[in-house]
């Protein structure tokens, strides 16, 4: 498909949205040394599950970025997919089906295969003395399961390491969630948010390869004045927008949206942050912006949330004031902000995120 | 240019879309019964300001659906346009340039030419005693001019008739007010709307029809894996979104944010509502969506909220429970709602609204 870019003018927090250009540290595509990284003795053994979807393929691509060290790697998938060959590292690599037999002598796997996958195989895996860091929402309210963004709780894995001969489960945040908290934090940690209305604008990405090539097939469809063909969201998605696609709960919100809702309070450890949300797909093809409207229990002025955000890890403050961190003019003095945050749903919403849990595990 | 359909699946609030077939008593396109309506002796002479533009092609639009009645109209724009033929109501029409003495024996004046055409030929034209409609932000927030929304709050044009022989000036409030408190009023008036927190998703059609044609060709551009080509927001819009490219205040909120927040309070006539927005431009053409946030003074339940907007003029409740009217689930009790609304920018956002302040005047 057409490769797009993705300049979200007067978005005031970037989460990285190329990966290579803005992760600090982040290394150019691999030359021999890289090559010579991939044969190495030292390192986990992989897994990736669900290599060949969207946030999988997104998985090898930070790997290689972040030259992260491991002596082997299996690339799993559907039994569909299985015999695919794949090039990583310079090296060729044949997709194997998941079995219960995949995670033997595995270390870390990297699950992003939708939520009945992980549930199916996320505990053989831990059976089987594998740290299973899983993308889906199969685990992330379970009791004990830790729920991390590497930035905000990395504490909540204390004691998950490689090495120790012992399995693990560690689920990976929404994407939704992540980019919400990346910039919340910092200011939460200041000034304790005491509420939180989130408006989200989310890409075709968040439901997969497929629903990107789904919206850019129906924008031809459209431009040509022919009716879109609607397989993935069976309604009109270009230049469209509507409520996300998740199931609707019986408060009338939606998977999404609830997710935003307890995922916070998991993460902050905080049971009495009030969160609200609504979630919207909006026909762009994998960056999700957001809409944050916060309620402080201590003032915090538009300064100092510049001065702190500027500081936070993984956040880059476009500051043209185009869009801006300001003070909430609906709030009695500086107890308010509305902030615009956008970052790259398959990058830090869910692959380098995963990632980056996996080398605190090292 | 294509055609676009708008269905905005998932909007919980619709203002009509199509106009034609959802406005109550509308008729279908004209027959020869219309013809004869528009060669009538009777009703008021009227003049459109802007007749080229988006909503100037609008207003036509409208007066035809409704069969609004008039003795005579002018087709008005700038010099550069003078001199087009225009055919409306089976008449051929040609385009006038708009000077100082276009409004003698002109009754009604429906203006969409921007601010300075209005703050130029706005008062000259009352001088003359026409009444002008006037869809720019020029008049609205001056104290003594009426800022209406039908629906809402009609008696703020009270005493203002055609046939007294004054002219007066009228304000069309901007769009992402109108189509918020077509939804946000009828529960105002149950519950009294303390706080307000507005994230939109605003469309082409806002910023004009020339606006509409680049997100068309920068879509294709992108599809193509051209460069788009960057005229009217100076940044790339086809699968992108942006923060309102209007200009950005000394508080950090742009125009089009601190619009919603004064002409509520102006239209509602209470200085204390507290409002708050984040408007944000989405690659769709013609329709803006808006996720409302509200907290209540009394208690208002979502089976009330519903019974209320069902009977509310102008709305089309698409209760499919993919988008909702939601209890806010970050606040106590029934104290809080959560609803997306959305509806066609260039009709109820403007043209539909200013003719609906026409009627009033007979």
């Amino acid at each position: 498909m057409a490769t797009f870019t993705h300049h979200h003018h007067g978005a005031l927090l970037k989460t990285p949205l190329s990966g290579r250009a803005r992760i600090p540290g982040s290394k150019a595509r691999p030359g021999p040394f890289r090559v010579r990284m991939s044969l190495q003795e030292t390192g986990p053994s992989l897994a990736v599950v669900g290599v060949t979807g969207a946030v999988g393929q997104e998985f090898l691509s930070v790997l290689q970025d972040r030259d992260f060290p491991f002596r082997s790697i299996k690339m799993l998938a559907s039994k569909r997919s299985a015999g695919q060959n794949l090039n990583f590292l310079g090296q060729n690599y044949v997709v194997e089906e998941l079995t219960r037999d995949s995670f033997d002598d595995v270390d870390i796997a990297l699950f992003s295969a939708g939520g009945s996958i992980s549930k199916e195989f996320g505990p053989l895996a831990v059976e089987r003395g594998t740290i299973v860091v899983d993308n889906s929402s199969a685990f992330r309210m379970q009791e004990g399961v830790p729920l991390v963004v590497p930035e905000v709780n990395p504490e909540a894995m204390e004691g998950i390491k490689v090495g120790r001969g012992k399995g693990a489960l560690i689920a990976n945040p929404n994407c939704s969630t992540i980019i919400c908290l990346m910039a919340a934090t910092p200011l939460h940690r200041h000034s304790k948010v005491l509420r939180m209305v989130v408006s989200t604008y989310q890409a075709a990405s968040g439901a997969g390869a497929a629903a990107m090539r789904e919206l850019e097939q129906q924008t031809h469809e459209v431009l040509e004045g022919k009716p879109p063909t609607c397989k993935i969201f069976q309604r009109q998605y270009a230049f469209n927008l509507f409520s996300h696609n998740s199931a609707v709960l019986p408060n009338g919100y939606n998977e999404e949206e609830m997710k935003l809702v307890k995922e916070t309070r998991k993460i902050w450890n905080d049971t009495n942050v009030k969160v609200t949300a609504t979630c919207v797909r909006v026909p762009v093809m994998r960056a999700h912006a957001e809409s944050i409207n916060l309620q402080f229990e201590n003032p915090l002025d538009e300064d100092t949330a510049r001065d702190i955000l500027k500081k936070a890890p993984g956040l880059v403050i476009i500051d043209d004031r185009t869009s801006n961190i300001r003070r909430d003019v609906s709030q009695e003095g500086n107890y308010g902000l509305d902030i615009f945050v956008c970052g790259d749903q398959i990058r830090k919403g869910a692959a380098l995120n995963a990632v980056q849990i996996a080398e605190m595990l090292l």
